[in-house]
């Protein structure tokens, strides 16, 4: 039931926005693009079905699904269903009674022509059936939780026609306590009421204000209503709505039965005529604020006036580098896409209350090239809540109610490790060394201490939490969270534990230097003491030969070595020896071509292979996710861009950029991954060897640690140009792909245009605003003007 | 879309149990059945959709909805859409391709014929349609957690045909963890595989054995499965799915993806030919488990065995009490379905870990009707989880690992008064004075006391939990539960608190008196001083003039009169005032006529008038609920039935007849309620006046604590046999409506036939076995023959 694959990249130019058309709704029927704002976040596909959520402040819904759903994270690979959320508009030829759906669901009827175009501000659809020209298009707004909807339908015949519009919103089922809905003709909207179920009188005075209503206004004045979910159905369903049938929807209420959303617009069209409707969808707590929504939103100049706010708001997320390739889709994504996708991570902290430590200080490392201000104030948040021993919290509180729920309720080894290995984005980026000087308070005394001491505290809570091995200790999960079982008896450890330790370290005493901390000698010293033994340590007890293990259980045992026929290898401690210094050159031959031989597939590396089958109680929840799937094997993004990163580090340029390459969304994979290239997803499935047919599924879920280190990796490597201490570096890496790069990076405030290419020499050359350099370091930088740069590279053998 | 109504009721006879009837999925297409076993409850609807679910101990599903569904306790009103789980079987004419689907869902074709028949042990539907009989039976076993299944398909034309028949049962989104499903060989089952999603340690052990396996397997080896809900469903959907188009189905399995369970038997079937099937469907922990199953239920012998080992634990339900007025469909509720909800209730409390207390208590008060020793049990349980202050608990723990789940998490005031009102019907089913000499534990000290001592802390505790007043604080709630924000201030008090007490205290002297306790002679006098105090303090504070408010909140408030625009009269308290003699005569002329004018529907009494429209923080949650439903003004059964004994108490057996008629689904209310005469639900919707479309609605749920009190009724007043003490009473009530009542009765083993009827008499006349008794208590009982009762009343007005 699928055609071929048909989508394709517009480029972005003055006069538009980068956009992705896809013209067909069956080939890849998960394909889906997301809008956010601070407030809110919806992701519709390209079918028609929304998941959208805002935050009272905690993530909230106002379009549900028909039973009570379990309140929860966002999960991989979202499932669809007929009366899943969506929204639609129903189209009826009144003359013939011939009916369709737009934009595909749930009538699914095959059209004339279908685009499902996303663009940064808004998601459209452009489709042509029953010679009609219909055009849908949803964004956001700044600043509000409401959905902008405009609707266009044109008469394309010769002849006068009579058509019916139907939009239908999902209210679904709102509370078992109270729901109910009906259309309140003074503010030209279906209204819906409910109270957000609770049974203790505490949580009655917390709900108190949620915005339990959901309304659907109209510009226009429709010719008839419907609120009541069943009986708009009735026998035909909802691909074929008895409701439908009639001539009006007949202003049916729900009154405690399941609410929906339908109005009737029956429009006379002659010849050519168009007619256009605006509807705004979203939850509310009173009327009042309805009507407010109204007269903000509504009319031509309102529309105009803050559509250019909502692009404002999203220009806020342009990043610090342009690259120009010459591959457009590639292109594409990572000058608009990736940025786009790393602002929302870094701006609303992917609309959670509690972001994981881990995730917030990585969130922020990708803001660095965006609002570097906005980074610097998330690190010291994440300080602040440190523990005065040193040990950072498993999430970071971002409102005085937040409360750290789900998988922040489980002990985490790896959180203080982060600051260190992230900062260093944030000097290079600003040069702001003013940051290191603030002085930051704790979660649980009333002293403050400098953010060096802070990082200082962190690094020593870290080497502290060892064995008498050296080894890093890793309670119940470290970066991987359902490792929980190696560790939690107390005793068990984890390689990539002891490596991220010493790659923090490392980066630490690298800033020292860089910036002439002059932290205590004694310290540093202790610091590099800490970093051999721990090198010694990794090697003499995770070397398993070709690779590295990942760590050693409870019962010691070692696990992901050659002795396991499952999880026989891992990526992670294979691209943190590199980064970490901690593998030799022949090791990192060794343990690269092993990663090649076990983990590579045409999506990008496995995190592990083989996928576990069964449970091992000595490593925990992730041997039970399903092979192939998340943590237990897919090809888990944010575990092959630290692979990428490290392979970049030791001038691995050619097949880390193969691999940042596979990792983009593109034509060639997808209809396997079912993805456009609006986003990098968490995963791609993996266990390849064991099940070929699914491998390569996007997850679909475009909350991911992947993105900020991608972008570090164009910028630091491809692009190259970075700055430590007082001066700015020039080392960019070419791949043999490409016969050259130019582009643009702001850095510190200063504009390079730059093109790298490829010549027959031996060392790298750069001219600068027309002057050869010595060596690599810039100087007699122009502030004010753009600088240009020449950079010609030694052509190189593959790696 | 509705025709007409059209059930019937069918007479038990020797040969066969009592059925329902239902010939249409449309006229009441919320009508349902329901079956249980001490393991799990199943809930069928006419149109195939089922509610199912098992202990394991806590409440779990094996057949779930597509998403991620809350975890909570059973809704009223419950919601059906698309693809809510169900057990459908499409059939096919391979060589027409005709296509539909019985029972009726997903494809909702309108069929020739149609029947949906519902016995005690089975349901079951009778489905003609082009010329093929399908006849489709669901039954459960005695002890096992698995659904068995049968299906029948006959060519009834004179043609050879080819049929393809597609059991298809949902299974739906099982776990984000991991989910899949596959057809197993050596099963003959398509088993499908799952993780019960958790994050914590400690969790992973406490999961380890639930059953997290789903499997559908067949006696006949079927052609070809599908275990892929999107693949199986294509475009066309799950009305018209995909699969279903192509000859076979291709086998396709769900690799974490959302599982389903599809098979195709494809059948040559001469004319008059019949083919058979049986499937069993449930949950498992192992293969093992599922190869157990098969091995013990299929084949013919085994089906047989097992079907009469149901009907078995089902006749554990019959009751004392069989009646005969002349109206079938009444009798057979109240001879057959009315205690066979009764024992449903108080054999396996409602399917719940840690049932209500006051739920507990009165269903095992209903249980007295059935298995006394049971009843016997739950009293000595309920109290030796009582603290040594005399304070009941929220709610009974009924294993070692129960929890206080939901509401039983909010404290109530009224769990005290319950086991004295309750225990009257235990003695006088029994006359075992025995139990009242138990020794019992406390939940909070190791010393025991008489079950004597246990009640009369239990009243001590509601007599020192009163104001300066004399009534009785009601803390986040009495009875009503949702009346949350009364009394959360410490300071709030309740009419039908108090009233109850007094009730309770009342009760207890009566049993003190009848079966000669001894108790103290200054706490006897106590209790009489103390009832005759609260009954003044009643008086003074709640009379409104012309019936009883509910009670006076925190800040000093009386609300429930007539000052009250919404929520001005209550029923509870009226009732309790007669029950409790509060009410003199006069001001019970009064109550009733109010009760009568305001709170009187074609549906019975609503439990207060007009229902709430907005919140009153001083009454609380009740007020946020939708108006006419649940406590919030529905025709709550519970109250209604209170009532209703209070009238019996009191002779007014015309009213409380007629409201008890109400009470049974009739087919004269039908097309409002949409229910069958199977169960009484916990309410009709209400706010008759405000929303008279909506009135009459039933709730469908079939846990309430109505039941044992229609019951009590039926056997203390319409018959009117019972036990006081040693002696045997006969004290019946004739409805003018009726001519004459017969039946038996079996009371402390004894049995009696008794053929009541109304003469021209002054007072009631007793023929015991052929000899006019001198009043109306029996001796010379024939122990081990059945006893035969003629009994003349008195005619009489109108009540």
């Amino acid at each position: 039931m699928t055609d071929n694959v048909n989508y394709n990249v517009q480029q972005a130019n003055d006069s538009h926005l980068s956009k992705v058309v896809l013209n067909s709704p069956l080939s890849m029927p998960n394909a889906c693009a997301f809008l956010w704002n601070p407030q809110m976040l919806l992701q519709a596909n390209c079918r028609g079905y929304v998941v959208a959520q805002h935050m009272q402040p905690e993530p909230a819904k106002y379009s549900y699904a028909p039973n009570i759903e379990a309140k929860t994270f966002i999960q991989p690979e979202h499932n669809y269903f007929a009366h899943h959320p969506g929204r639609f508009f129903y189209i009826k030829d009144e003359a013939t009674g011939e009916l369709f759906s737009a934009p595909h669901e749930p009538m699914r009827v095959k059209v004339d022509s279908y685009q499902f175009i996303a663009s940064s501000n808004e998601i459209k659809w452009q489709i042509s059936h029953l010679q009609l020209n219909i055009t849908i298009i949803v964004t956001l707004t700044a600043e509000d939780v409401v959905e902008r909807w405009s609707l266009t339908v044109e008469n394309l015949s010769k002849e006068f026609r009579i058509i019916s519009v139907y939009p239908y919103f999902s209210i679904g089922y709102m509370s078992w306590m109270n729901q109910s809905a009906s259309f309140n003709s003074e503010l030209n909207a279906i209204v819906a009421d409910s109270v957000t179920p609770y049974q203790k009188v505490e949580q009655y005075f917390e709900n108190k204000n949620l915005k339990d209503k959901t309304f659907l206004a109209s510009n226009k004045k429709p010719d008839s209503w419907h609120c009541n979910q069943q009986f708009f159905e009735g026998e035909g369903g909802l691909h074929n709505p008895d409701a439908i049938q009639d001539k009006t929807l007949g202003n049916i209420e729900a009154i405690y039965q399941q609410p929906t959303a339908v109005m009737q617009f029956r429009e006379k069209l002659v010849s050519g005529r168009k007619v256009e409707y605006e509807f705004l969808f979203g939850p509310a707590s009173t009327e009042l604020a309805i009507q407010q929504m109204r007269e903000k939103y509504f009319g031509g100049r309102n529309l105009d006036f803050h559509a250019k706010q909502y692009i404002k708001y999203l220009n806020q997320g342009n990043g610090c580098l342009h690259l120009e390739t010459g591959d457009v889709e590639f292109d594409e994504f990572v000058n608009h896409w990736l940025p786009r996708q790393m602002f929302y991570h870094g701006d609303v902290n992917r609309l959670s209350t509690d972001p994981q430590t881990r995730n917030y200080i990585q969130d922020a490392m990708g803001m660095c090239f965006i609002q570097p201000n906005k980074a610097r104030l998330a690190f010291i948040t994440a300080l602040s809540q440190q523990h005065s021993n040193g040990a950072m919290p498993d999430g970071i509180l971002l409102h005085e109610k937040a409360e750290l729920k789900y998988i922040n309720q489980v002990p985490h080894a790896d959180h203080g490790v982060w600051l260190p290995i992230c900062l260093s984005v944030y000097l290079s980026e600003t040069g702001d060394k003013s940051l290191l000087h603030e002085q930051i308070p704790f979660n649980d005394i009333t002293q403050t201490r400098s953010f060096i001491e802070h990082i200082e505290l962190a690094l020593d809570y870290l080497l502290n939490a060892t064995d008498h091995r050296g080894l890093s200790f890793i309670e119940q999960g470290d970066w991987c969270d359902p490792m929980n079982m190696v560790g939690y008896k107390g005793k068990g450890v984890s390689s990539w534990l002891s490596l991220a330790t010493i790659y923090a370290v490392r980066s630490w005493c690298e800033i020292c230097e860089q910036y002439n901390l002059n932290i205590d000698i004694d310290k540093y010293r202790e610091y590099l003491f800490a970093e051999k033994a721990m090198i010694a340590a990794v090697n003499k007890h995770f070397w398993d030969g070709h690779w590295y293990a990942r760590g050693i259980t409870d019962n010691n045992v070692v696990f992901g070595g050659h002795n396991d026929s499952e999880g026989r290898i891992y990526l992670n401690p294979q691209s943190w020896a590199i980064l970490s210094n901690c593998a030799d050159d022949e090791q990192t031959e060794k343990l690269i071509s092993s990663v090649k031989e076990q983990l590579s597939t045409p999506f990008g590396m496995m995190m592990l292979a083989p996928s576990y089958t069964a449970m091992r109680e000595d490593i925990g929840r992730l041997t039970q996710k399903h092979p192939g799937v998340s943590e237990n094997g897919s090809v888990y993004n944010h575990a092959a861009i630290f692979y990428i990163y490290s392979l970049l580090k030791i001038n691995k340029i050619d097949q880390a950029f193969d691999l940042l390459k596979l990792m983009v969304p593109s034509s060639e994979t997808a209809l396997k991954t079912g993805q456009l290239p609006l986003f990098i997803p968490n995963y791609y499935r993996g266990a390849y060897h064991q099940f070929p047919e699914q491998a390569g599924r996007s997850s679909h879920l475009f909350n991911t640690g992947t993105i900020a280190w991608f972008y570090r990796c164009l910028v630091e490597h491809l692009c190259g140009i970075t700055a430590k201490g007082d001066k700015i570096y020039v080392s960019p890496q070419l791949p043999k792909k490409l016969s050259s790069i130019k582009g643009t990076r702001i850095i510190r405030g200063i504009s390079f245009e730059f093109y790298i290419t490829a010549a027959d020499i031996d060392a790298i050359e750069v001219i600068h605003n027309g002057n050869r350099i010595n060596g690599t370091i810039l100087s007699n930088i122009e502030n004010d003007k753009t600088n240009k740069l020449y950079i010609k590279l030694p052509r190189k053998e593959d790696d």
